[in-house]
């Protein structure tokens, strides 16, 4: 092995909108991996809103990338190299394994993956992380049940869609709130969804009124910000909401705007609930069967936004908070 | 019977504290009861921090008083005259009487109690609606385990005063957060509490993080603002929040201050529930007789803050606002 791995380093911590000169491109060879250890080719990277977070100080659900590290994220690969005997030389591995195009990995938290069940950039998605928060956060968080109306924002988001045709499947009726008439357009005509509201040129307020008529049972959150604030004027009694993350505010440069409604949890005896989907653990694998199984039936549809190479992940990442993918953003950063 | 009755109306929807151009004083003749009616002559009325929502525009858990209506108060009294069979004259009675010397009933909501044991002005606190909200907010909301960190704001007030003791008897760790060093001593050394935050004099975040060395586990909140965002700093893992009040924000001019740092809840893997004790209508009574058990064992005491004289109602209400009351806030109206 004579290769170079390239990879993106934090170079300083954000103020609002991660520039360019937040991050420092390196290079350095390739190492071969020690005993315990594989060495993985990184094919595909997983672009997520939770990354932002991940690069500010302080105490969060995962401790913050240290400046000079190489930019946490998740990604798929093909191993090169294993003196890991859990792995050979040709498998196709899901991990953590970061910006850059070659990881060495103890092992841990890296799972093998099969290419002729679903295309790799699937298991970063629908069948990955995304996925799974979708699944546990509805699920257990929001506990639908037959008919009750379900609202999901970020909806053509890589874990708002699985929301809305998981809420679909459920039997409930199912609004998403998205940016623009692309994507509201693929929400209703291709995924199921009975309605979607375009936040940018709707009343969100009006339109769940619309969209809504007899409240609203679940809310699974994305955003926070306005649109947090917008359908808790709209709960039903006994209403769940599920905050699993709140996009609109990850880049404030001011404090976050909290959601000046909240007592609309007292008047309708309502929850607002967080969740991290790492809790879950335990049950990933019968998560991602069923899910599976569904997407085999032709029942959970799945997109993916690929962007090619490595060297525009900077730019390619801010695509997420112009709201500018539809369906999970993967970073492709080498040919399989 | 010839007696007058005078009632405070609101007048207008008041803008920020209520002024006293926003009530009405008016009277009229008593008149007898119909059929099915019974005549209460009010003793003393319950002065609540709920009062306030019920004077403003607009949906809510509960119709708005109207514009010339007497004002929604709940109170205790006795039976003058009755052609209702379940009641007789000289019956001691707790009920919805309103901001008035009589009131006419047709029984609905109308409770008998009983003075020899407890003082009528403890049916309106500890053994009424702020000690029923005490409980079922604290013990099937709030769930806590012995051990856990139970922090409570307001805490010197009608609800808290209870939540504190019966957190305390329930085997956890409680903090008190009031205004003014009188309240807080009468916390710890009266009441039991293991500390209070003077929210006045003291940083609340760095009292939270003395006091709260493992985080908190449940924080019963009655007050909002600036001290529910300082709470959501310290919650510990899998923290629940028990949304009673939010007194802070009642006389706002302005919107509502939402709870900026609501992304705890993420991190920690908590919740925030709101709460309205009329939801446990069927179970007050088991509820009330186990608080009279614990009264009776002297485990959970009670306090009232009684001023005398219906005329003081607009300034006495007030008193709430401006956390001049410790204990239950109560009017008399008449002697017994």
């Amino acid at each position: 092995m004579n290769a170079t791995n390239h990879q993106f380093r934090l170079a300083a911590r954000p103020v609002g909108m991660p520039k360019r000169a937040d991050w420092n491109y390196t290079e350095e060879p390739v190492r071969e991996p020690a005993d315990g250890e594989l060495l993985v080719k990184v094919l595909y990277l997983s672009l997520d809103p939770a990354m932002r977070g991940w690069m500010n100080e302080g105490k969060s659900y995962i401790p913050p990338v240290g400046i000079g590290e190489v930019m946490r994220a998740g990604g798929a690969g093909r191993v090169v190299s294993s003196k890991h005997p859990g792995f050979v030389a040709g498998d196709y591995v899901i991990g953590h394994f970061g910006v850059q195009e070659y990881a060495l990995s103890d092992g841990k938290d890296v799972a093998k993956v099969d290419p002729k069940v679903a295309p790799l950039p699937v298991y970063l998605g629908t069948l990955g992380m995304p996925g799974l928060t979708a699944y546990f956060g509805l699920l257990d968080i929001g506990k639908p049940n037959p008919g009750d109306t379900v609202v999901v924002s970020g909806a053509a988001g890589a874990v708002g869609t699985v929301v809305g045709q998981i809420a679909k499947l459920k039997g409930c009726r199912v609004v998403g709130i998205a940016g623009g008439a692309d994507k509201c357009r693929y929400l209703v005509d291709e995924l199921g969804f009975d309605a979607a509201i375009d936040y940018k040129s709707e009343d969100v307020k009006a339109a769940l009124r619309t969209h809504c008529p007899k409240g609203v049972d679940v809310y699974f959150d994305n955003v926070g910000g306005d649109i947090l604030d917008a359908v808790l004027t709209r709960l039903a009694r006994g209403a769940r909401i599920v905050i699993c993350g709140a996009i609109s505010q990850y880049n404030n440069t001011g404090p976050v705007k909290g959601p000046a409604n909240y007592m609309s949890l007292l008047v309708n005896r309502a929850s607002m609930t967080g969740m991290v989907v790492f809790d879950y653990a335990a049950r990933y694998g019968e998560a991602a069967r069923e899910m599976a199984g569904w997407m085999a039936a032709g029942k959970l549809k799945s997109r993916e936004d690929i962007v090619e190479g490595l060297e525009t992940f900077p730019d390619t990442l801010l695509k997420l908070f112009k709201g500018e993918n539809t369906g999970k953003l993967v970073l492709k950063v080498a040919g399989e």
